[in-house]
């Protein structure tokens, strides 16, 4: 006997959250309805729908208010229902390595602000966290940060009692709490502290990956359904998003584009491997072969302001380096199909210096009958990427965090 | 104003598919229902369930019927409604390059029987068609081929007019009719040559895809959600399951390892490319290999017998291919991490002296923190396979043919 293929959750599971979200989408389309008018709409029957609103309000996600007298015709008041305006307030937190970036959006996804503040490298977890809560106390007298990510600053306040989820974004892998990147701070009390601090849901990724998620959601590739983005920073990571979600492998292991063998006689990894696409594509090793060139940089900034300027060293720098992230590249490409690559990190500010090796790499290894297709650009969403994608995370993932525990969730107790 | 990702079939229509999935989940779970029962069962308004199960009785995919007079009780006899034992027949077929194998399932997905025949290379769709009409034909009298697949065969009957879907393999890229596989025919005619057959909605894939389907959903990989399929054939190619699904990329180019790049300097590969995985690891580059080094063999059935008897020529060519091909997959591994590695096609029977090698290249080229993690397996599906991946794919993707089109369906007229 050949069974249907089972889903982590149970169909009565998925049925029920569809039908929340039939009512949460309802709501947010048509804005305050009474139950029967909810009733007419859905397709609910009277008991189902009474018992789906009131989990509803009781998670604090919908609210019930009946109108004032004087717009009362007769007999009892019929109760209206509508989102919580309060209630629908998320934020993102990118815990990256040096700095903190927090973004966040109102219950209708309008943005109210992002910020960030760069620090230390050895801070602890109380410190980066301390950080975090400042400037999210500071987005809602002040949403000037907003022209950072390209888009109007947007009056708004953020009521930390009212958040409905945290997104975070941190360095490493976080499926395999026991092995994180050499870099990273273990991750293991994070989630406790930001429920202590903040009494929400919190969902935590790896913050290149949810980069990812957010440039397929907002930035570069909104236009598509499956991207592959790759950072090339500090370190080099990526992640793939596939038909609009998030992937993230059997554990959590995907999008390790920057531990791909690209030299299997090169340099040592810090991952343990030998000649990974990071030992040659990363800020250090790109600053390093310059320098063995004979050129001069303090800085990545630096060095890409020699490559601007035309200087021959910086450009073959970027030649070759453009040329193995394209090789690497391509082979993802023949393997996951993605229709628009997305380059962020500091080194994609090269343009194509960067690009163009890149794409003749891509075009050189991409299967013939693809290599039309797949498009490459730069990201769009600077710095403040990952602390979106960790809001894309909270509204993709838990619209109904209360009730369906992800992955990598803490809940209130 | 940040808008939630919009998936690319509307809130309403997946509503209703939810709703309708969950009447003939019952329907599979309970067997016959009144309507009040099911609508006590799923939640659903009267209004919406008559609707519902109209559509459904009206697709074919539910009966109903009234109990006979003696187990009434008094008053109007109540309608129950069970699934159409008729209607729930699934078939897969592939075509590959020299074969036709199909495969059928009833309603409840138990195996009717599969069933194969070798062809010449050169015959027309027609006489594709023609050869699985007959196979399919034969399925309700004898299923002594089930064993084949390794499953006892079971006693059944094939009812070519009751047919709900066609699931079917093919050679080459599917979502790119004008640049099929230079092997391959053009499948511009195919979908609607089997509607006119066989008068059921048509769902076409890649073959290899399908077979990846298959393990992941049968076969060697049913405990995984995430995995990697490779053939090695006389073709390389592969497919990969994501979450329990097929993944086919944005314009249908995934799985596609025979052409990412081992060896740059490498021989011209028939997709237009230089030194693809399939330019080494293909059979015919094999035996090419191997007579190059003064083994004799006419076939790869020849070679793998040299090889299981301790062939020192044989063994080598196999742990530069099983070298090779660990390479390729390593760098698949670290970007999408999948759970199983399934090894198919004749190259597979190799066993250890491919797998060795080729474990040895994972260990060295996957990140150290997911090589532990990662299992290489055998196919166990054999070469009914893709035939099974195309009931796979009628199960996963139409439980509701009629009414849910897919990218590349063909529905009755």
């Amino acid at each position: 006997m050949l069974g249907f293929m089972q889903s982590p959750d149970g169909p009565l599971t998925r049925l029920r959250k569809s039908h929340e979200q039939s009512v949460l989408g309802l709501l947010r389309k048509h804005g305050p309805l009474s139950r029967a008018e909810l009733g007419s709409h859905s397709g609910l029957s009277r008991t189902t729908l009474y018992d789906i609103v009131a989990g509803l309000v009781e998670g604090g996600a919908v609210v019930a208010s009946t109108p004032p007298v004087e717009v009362r015709r007769r007999g009892r008041p019929v109760e209206k229902l509508s989102l919580n305006p309060n209630a629908g307030e998320a934020i993102g937190i990118d815990f990256a390595r040096r700095a903190v970036h927090v973004s966040a959006v109102n219950v209708a996804h309008e943005m109210i602000g992002s910020a960030s503040e760069a620090h230390a490298s050895d801070l602890t977890w109380v410190q980066r966290v301390d950080i975090a809560e400042r400037l999210l106390g500071s987005l809602g007298r002040s949403s000037q940060d907003d022209a950072s990510v390209g888009r109007p600053p947007r009056r708004g306040t953020l009521g930390l009692d009212s958040l409905s989820a945290i997104g975070v974004g941190v360095v490493g892998p976080i499926n395999d709490p026991g092995s994180a990147d050499a870099h990273a701070l273990s991750i293991d009390g994070l989630p406790g502290l930001l429920r202590e601090r903040f009494g929400v849901p919190v969902l935590l990724d790896n913050n290149t990956r949810l980069a990812a998620l957010a440039e397929a959601v907002w930035g570069a590739a909104a236009d598509a359904g499956d991207v592959l983005y790759l950072r090339l920073s500090h370190g080099v990571g990526g992640g793939l998003v596939v038909g609009g979600s998030l992937h993230r492998g059997m554990y959590g292991m995907s999008g390790e584009f920057g531990h791909i063998t690209v030299d299997p006689d090169g340099a040592p990894c810090e991952c343990g491997g030998t000649g990974c696409l990071e030992t040659v594509a990363s800020i250090e090793a790109v600053l390093q072969r310059y320098r063995s060139a004979g050129g001069r940089a303090e800085d990545i900034s630096a060095f890409l302001t020699a490559a601007a300027s035309g200087d021959p060293a910086a450009r073959t720098v970027l030649e070759r380096v453009g040329t193995d992230v394209g090789t690497v590249l391509a082979a993802v490409c023949n393997a996951v199909g993605p229709g628009v690559i997305v380059i962020g990190g500091e080194l994609a500010e090269a343009g194509a210096a960067l690009t163009e090796p890149l794409e003749g790499a891509l075009g050189a290894h991409v299967m013939p009958m693809a290599r039309h297709r797949v498009r490459v650009r730069h990201a769009t969403l600077g710095e403040a990427g990952s602390a979106l994608g960790g809001i894309a995370l909270v509204l993709h993932e838990s619209p109904l965090l209360s009730r369906y525990p992800q992955p990598v969730t803490e809940e209130l107790a």
